[in-house]
């Protein structure tokens, strides 16, 4: 028999892709459908970086130096010297994405049947990298009434075991937009040195930092050897589909060990390389409209949902994603409802089930993610679509309230 | 103590690029070095694919589909047609080059600890990616006598276990540039079906076909469920850099489980899948010239090497490589010494010791492997290059002619 592998069979299904053949059968219905599923902002990619492309005096388009391009490396130095992070060009392996670089560190930090912890809820595909290398996943729960705050230290030293090699952070976080302090990065700083941990840094939202102070895993003095730092330009420059990353590191062995599943891949994408060299001569303010742009996104977002009856969203910090606590049984079957039998002026909305991102079963039922990636208006008819989908849905855990007309 | 993983540690390093350093030393001391290394060609890059990206009307650089833009997957349905290959755009997975479709297949094929066979020499990177996977590759060699045929069939019965579950085979083939001939290809057939494995055919090299016919993996019939094809634009299109590949496969079962890992690293490179998708429309007769162009320097580099005292170098019938028989002691060595201790008129050539691309210790050590991606002049260059060379080299195993000169 020709069989499927185990770790092929134990391989999550996206829990953010699942729905899409319930928003295609809508939108062959003629409805318009709102997608706050999926964290693809709207905002144009800089035409610049695109010109870099165009531009570009090709004749054989090569592989790249396994570590990407040297020129690219050195101008991502300048980057993160700008974000107050310190590195050298041989600390930086360009990849393919940041999901490439979330691979790389699971292969050459864990072995198969290591644990790795992450606070709950988290970005789902970090069950996928773990899947694919064998290691399990240990979510410490945070809570929505704290704002999916960093979980007390306690927490952490409950489930440490001698298989715990990691910790998985990522702030401003997908999916909650929480913003880590200081004090809780000072917290995760002194755990990983207790315990001799890696910490496994995903910053991709760095630029979207709205209230408070933004903190790299990098600039926790001491921790150099621990830090593995997964970044990429998608969500920076709006550039989801070149797909470039970087795995940056300054443990020597680390970076020694990536190299070699680098090389074995060859090179990162070339095309890309040249977008993300010319990104980083935008001028500073090109931040200064896209952040402007998502601040008063998630204002009108977040407002708009902690006016509907039984609904509360915390006010996150950063990144453009917004966990919601709805009143209703079950967040699977509400975001399928509103695809398959729901609609308002002939339009829906997409939504994630929170229950996705949470690695602990039965969590996140009652919630789900919003991602602040339309504009104003789309936005504002979104959560008309929300408001009253939550009036509708026969699951739904309120009564709904009596108009004075039917009270009568 | 922060460890590197068990895999980090056994991964190899890549034996093509293990004597860059070496060759980067000679270039700082005036040498020019004739790279016949790597497959990397110097044909240039269609034009017209690298003007579809420059034309390309984009806005946001969005993810794609995880299986790769729909648009492309029909395209490319189209040229497979033309190679005799009948697939639909639903059983294509877009990848980050071959190197992602030969993973995928590692990753949803096979358990950790389960074994797959590959004629040796083979292509260095598959050590690589079953590393990756914690697969273990058992080789059974194939001999310069016979040009690298395919060993016979009795010598694969001989490794088969519980444990075994797939072949990987390559034609035209990388390191050797053998082309299996249908009955090769119907052997594997035979072997397949008898013991339940798959066939992961990797045919990069599919365009470049000098003698006799090539046979797809695909063209068999009743092996539809058994085949993973693994394939690349890099070699075909000279787009080494775009980082673009297809994982095809008519296994349902597969084809879902390798979906739920192309979803969780969200989408194949966009702007490569441009170029990709521009690479279909270009005229069959497209492939002429390149195809015209390495024939002739097969012809040249075959004929020179044979003309060398102690040298024997089977003529290969596709792809763009060859391996030849040397009389030196220890190929490592003598690539080494290329680079650090030889010049010609401030010349030098780099090859890739064979030694990298065999799985049993001990073979390959007279033995190198020639890319032949330089034109006609800098073929001959490097040819002179290596007839001196085999004449000075304190390791040679023949004894030099002895000048009419230097004998009186």
């Amino acid at each position: 028999m020709l069989n499927i592998s185990n770790r092929g069979q134990n391989m999550p299904a996206s829990p953010i892709r699942k729905l899409v053949p319930f928003a295609e059968a809508a939108k062959k219905k003629g409805i318009k459908v709102y997608h706050l599923n999926i964290g693809q902002p709207d905002i144009e990619t800089p035409p610049a970086i695109l010109d870099a492309v165009r531009n570009a005096d090709i004749k054989v388009l090569e592989y790249s130096h396994s570590a990407g391009n040297e020129s690219y490396r050195r101008k991502l130095v300048q980057y993160y010297k700008k974000v107050g992070i310190d590195v050298t060009h041989e600390q930086i392996i360009i990849t393919t994405g940041g999901s490439e670089a979330i691979m790389l560190g699971f292969f050459c930090c864990l072995n198969a049947g290591d644990e790795v912890i992450i606070p709950e809820p988290f970005y789902a595909n970090y069950n996928g990298f773990a899947c694919a290398a064998g290691v399990n996943v240990v979510p410490i729960t945070s809570a929505i009434e704290t704002g999916f705050a960093l979980p007390p230290i306690e927490d952490f030293e409950k489930v440490i075991t001698a298989k715990t090699k990691a910790i998985i952070i990522c702030s401003p976080n997908n999916p909650t937009g929480y913003l880590y302090s200081r004090a809780e990065m000072e917290a995760l700083k002194k755990i990983c040195i207790k315990h001799d941990l890696y910490l496994f840094s995903d910053e991709a939202y760095r630029e979207f930092c709205y209230d408070g102070e933004y903190v790299s895993a990098m600039h926790l003095s001491g921790l150099d050897q621990h830090v593995v730092l997964m970044d990429t330009i998608s969500k920076r420059y709006s550039a989801c589909g070149a797909r470039l990353g970087a795995f940056v590191t300054k443990n020597k062995e680390v970076y020694n060990a990536a190299m070699k599943f680098a090389q074995a891949r060859l090179s990162p994408p070339g095309l890309a390389q040249i977008m993300g060299e010319a990104a980083v001569d935008l001028p500073d303010s090109y931040f200064d409209a896209p952040k402007a742009e998502y601040l008063s996104r998630r204002n009108l977002m977040v407002s708009r949902l902690n006016k509907m009856p039984g609904v509360f969203c915390p006010n996150p910090g950063g990144a453009f994603y917004a966990i919601a606590k709805l009143p209703i049984d079950d967040s699977d079957k509400f975001c399928q409802w509103l695809l398959e039998n729901f609609s308002y002026k002939d339009q829906t909305v997409m939504l994630a089930p929170a229950t996705g991102f949470y690695g602990t079963a039965g969590l996140g039922k009652n919630e789900v993610r919003l991602a602040y990636v339309l504009n104003l208006d789309a936005l504002n008819a979104a959560m008309d679509c929300l408001e009253k989908a939550l009036e509708e849905y026969p699951g739904r855990t309120i009564v709904k309230k009596l108009s004075t007309a039917e009270a009568k």
